[in-house]
Formats: C-alpha cells, structure tokens, sequence
C-alpha cells in the first residue's frame, strides 16, 4: 500500500499514515495539493490529510480541497499531538534565540513560548521541515517545535519534552483513495452542501438529521468564493447511507439543498481506549446522544 | 477619536480604521492581542479587527480573542480588498525571484501566482510589513502583495495591479470598544454560546431565531480547548436585543445553550453602493429574507 502526506518524515502526518498502513510505502508531498495528485495519478493508492485538530480547529485549506477534487474520503485516523523543543546537540535552551514551526505549532505551544525572553518565534513551512532545516544549516542558535519523531529522523535532541498547551491535543486526519480502506462497516458520513437564501435555511437543513435523531459530530461552514458572503456547509453524521433513516435524510436534504455532495462513508476511527463504553461516552461530540 | 489595528501603515486594516472615523488618530500594533490590550488599557477608544474575508473565510483567531476578552463589538465596516505586486523602484517582473506577503494574501492571489515560474512564494508576518521590509532592506530581486497605500507609504511601485483572484474580495471589519460608535440602531448582534451533549441541541438553538423568522448572517464554529471535539458557536443575528421577538429568542436559547454571551449589538455596516435595494439584494447571507 503506497500513502501520500503532506511534509517531511516526522510530521504529524507520517504518524498518521503509519496507524492507517504501519508497513506501507510512504510519499511525503510538499503541498496538500500534491496529495490528492499523487492519488489521482495513481503514484499513491491513499492520501493521508489533517483535517481537524481539538485546539487549533479545523485546516480549512483541506475542506476546500475535498470539494474542489473528485476523491471520496475511505477512512479517518486521530493522532495525540505531543510537540518536542528540538535543538542540534550541544544547543542549550539558554543558546537559543530563534524558535521555527508552523503557526499552528507555534499557538499549541503558547504558554511555553511566553515564559522565554529574547527570543524570536518565527512562522515556517511546517513542524518537521523546521526541524529539517536547522540540521541542514547546523544552526545552532535556533529550535524547532515538532515531533520526536521528526528529532530522531534529522539528528536532534530534545531540550524540552511535551511543551504543547493541552494534554488532549488531537489532530484528526481524513483518508482519500478510489477504493475502500477496510471492510469495516461505515458509520460515518461526510458531506457538502449549499443553501438557498431563504430564512431558516440551515434549520431546515439541520432538521433533515434531528428529527431522524442522526447525530451531528462536526458542521463547519466555508466561503463560496464565486458568490460574496455565501457559503458551502461540511457536515459529518454518525451514520451511513446504508441505513434507511440517514438514506432518507438525505434524499430530504436534497429537496432544501441547492447542492448536495456525499464526500465519503466511511468507518470512524477507534483510537486506542476508545473502544470501551467509558471512553466513547467521553468522547464528546456536537451532539453526542446522552 | 484614537483608534487601535494591527499591522503596518498601509494595512488593509488602517484602510477600514480610516472608515470608521477619517481623521481619527491611528494606532498600528504588532498583534491582535495588542489591540484589546490597547482599548483595555485606555490608550485607544477602539479597536479594529478583520472577522472574516469573502473569499479567505473566517480569520478564527479574532473570534478566540473575542471570547477570551471582555470588550464588547460597537459596529462593523467591510473593505474592498484589492492587491498589488510592489517592488523597489527599478526592479521589472522579470527580476522579481522572491514573493511576500500574508498567507492569505499570497492565497488570494493564487492564480497570478501560477503564471510565475522561478520565484519563491514565502509567507510572511503582514502584506504591508512585506512591503516595508522590501523597502528598508533594498531587496532589489523581491516584491510583496499588498495594498497600493503600502507601495505609497513604503516608496515602493506597482509592478502589477488588481491581482486578486476574485472582484468581489472583501474583508469585513469589528470596532470593538467600551462606548457605542454612533447613535445609529443596532439591527445586528454578535453571539457565542456552547451546547449541551443531546442529539438535535445545534437544530434547537436555531429553532429559538428560525421559528421567529430571525434572520442568522453567520454560524462559526470552534473548538473548545479545554475539552476534546466540543465546540463553541458564533452566531450573527440581523436583529437587535431591543427588539421584544430577538430579546425572547436570546432567552429561549439560554434555556438550552449552558453557556450564552452577547458579544455586541450594533448598527450594520452599509458599504457605499450597498444602501440601495438591487445592492442589498445581492448582499446575500446565510438566510436572506426572499
């Protein structure tokens, strides 16, 4: 199985990739773009794509991308986001005077960031490729936040270990790919639509799920970049086509929405301690039924 | 009237401070943070924050500070966005290897950007900071994407103008401060709120506005650091608290919502040309009345 990520070995995303295939063939991609490319072209059979993390929110980039590509999303994966202050050896904290990742590492970290002095946070590419590029220009003067991973993979040591803000920080990751991921039933179910203007739209759209009590566990709402101040909503139901009541809902949806896409079904991902009743009943959703 | 914004002279944000009083006394700052900092700290009378762009989406940190920070929204104004490829004096198209500005700025212009071959596109702090550092370091080989006020104020020339992938690129601004903006009737309000973990809690909350026919402009929402996959949502209502059904509808969701704050209620914004009724017809929203 070949995997497509976007960023260098020790991203979040070759994390990711690994829970989806731990022996498959990985390709990293410098662009999301590059990843949904490399799985139309056959040089990939899935991509592997950050879609969501519980601090940051969500990579809206991503939900563009899955509507501007014709690729359905076959999986999802969650990584725990554990961020690492990585240095050449021999660089003490107190050395340091430049701190690289990407914006969204650097505002996990923020705390941690605030308690050092004359030291400047600059924005990079990525977590990884930060990492990458201190060992390639020896710079010793310099740190990067990212992965452990991504301090073995380029010869760095950690001067500080787990310095993200949050200890449930998670990113969710989507799988795209042309053929089913696993035979596991789906439970899960994304998809796109627009709305007409007309008052009570969304509350329409909403009630096309609630009154069949399909629950909602994601809605984000992105820019139509043809139409000013309108809108194309993303929704994730805990439910599958395959299932009268959702197939129904949907059909319903149609008759309010402009435009209705089905992104993927898929089955949803069990982290490790999830699978228990315990841990499900905690793992809260928008509308998680009681 | 002093009124603080982030960014450099030339920034699309002094653009919508002058709006909202032209011969007021400006004050840029590095960070959003510093912004409320400043009216909380009384060194200005309001603050300017870009919310959302028409073609970018939501700028979500703004809406995370807006939360965190007691300072309520007063009013809204939005601006053209319109960008242009600065440079030094002398420097041609064909000498250009090197592209700044913004993330959003450089997405914004993604398709005047393909037609390039050999120059690297980097992301940076601002689209004016990009044209003053070109600027104050003499970069002869680099341009940046920003506003033609930033070429005028940084002494740069307009190597292309009107960039921009979309005619319709607009940002739309909040005033924040402790005193009203102006007299004029508040007919919007800003909302946030968080919902119970029950099936259907997202459609009853827009029940409260639908079922009393209250038109809703914008629903964010975002992740609620302090716990895993739960939200907060951002609302925007076309109504004010002064009216007795939208008074009601706010108190029938605070039955439902644990948490509810009214963020503001102000006048909406009426950008030249929008006053008239094809002009505001086609000023569409989430849910226009027909």
């Amino acid at each position: 199985m070949r995997i497509a990520y976007q960023g260098e070995p020790g991203a979040f995303s070759e994390a990711a990739s690994r829970q989806i295939d731990a022996g498959g063939e990985l390709l990293p991609c410098r662009e999301f773009e590059d990843v949904f490319e490399a799985v139309k072209a056959g040089r990939a059979d899935y991509g592997v794509l950050p879609i969501e993390n519980s601090i940051g929110g969500s990579i809206h980039r991503n939900f563009d991308l899955l509507q501007q590509n014709d690729l359905p999303i076959v999986g999802e994966t969650e990584v725990p986001v554990v961020h690492h202050l990585l240095a050449l050896p021999g660089t003490t904290l107190e050395n340091v005077r430049r701190i690289y990742s990407h914006p969204q590492g650097l505002a996990q970290c923020e705390r941690f960031l605030r308690t050092l002095v004359n030291v400047e946070i600059i924005a990079s590419y990525d977590t990884a490729g930060s990492a990458k590029m201190i060992a390639a220009d020896r710079m010793a003067d310099a740190a990067a936040i990212a992965s452990a991973r991504a301090g073995e993979v380029f010869g760095l040591q950690t001067l500080r270990a787990g310095i993200q803000d949050y200890d449930h920080n998670t990113t969710r990751f989507l799988v795209i790919g042309r053929r089913p991921l696993s035979d596991a039933p789906h439970d899960k179910t994304s998809i796109v639509f627009t709305l007409p203007n007309e008052p009570g739209a969304l509350f329409k759209a909403l009630s096309t799920f609630a009154l069949r009590n399909i629950d909602l566990t994601k809605l984000e709402s992105r820019p139509m970049p043809s139409r000013k101040w309108e809108y194309l909503f993303y929704m994730d139901l805990k439910a599958s086509p395959d299932e009268p009541a959702c197939a129904r809902a949907l059909s319903h949806l149609g008759e309010i929405a402009p435009m209705l896409r089905i992104l993927g079904s898929y089955a949803s991902s069990k982290p490790a301690g999830r699978n228990d009743a315990a841990a499900s009943a905690s793992a809260s959703s928008l509308e998680t039924p009681a």
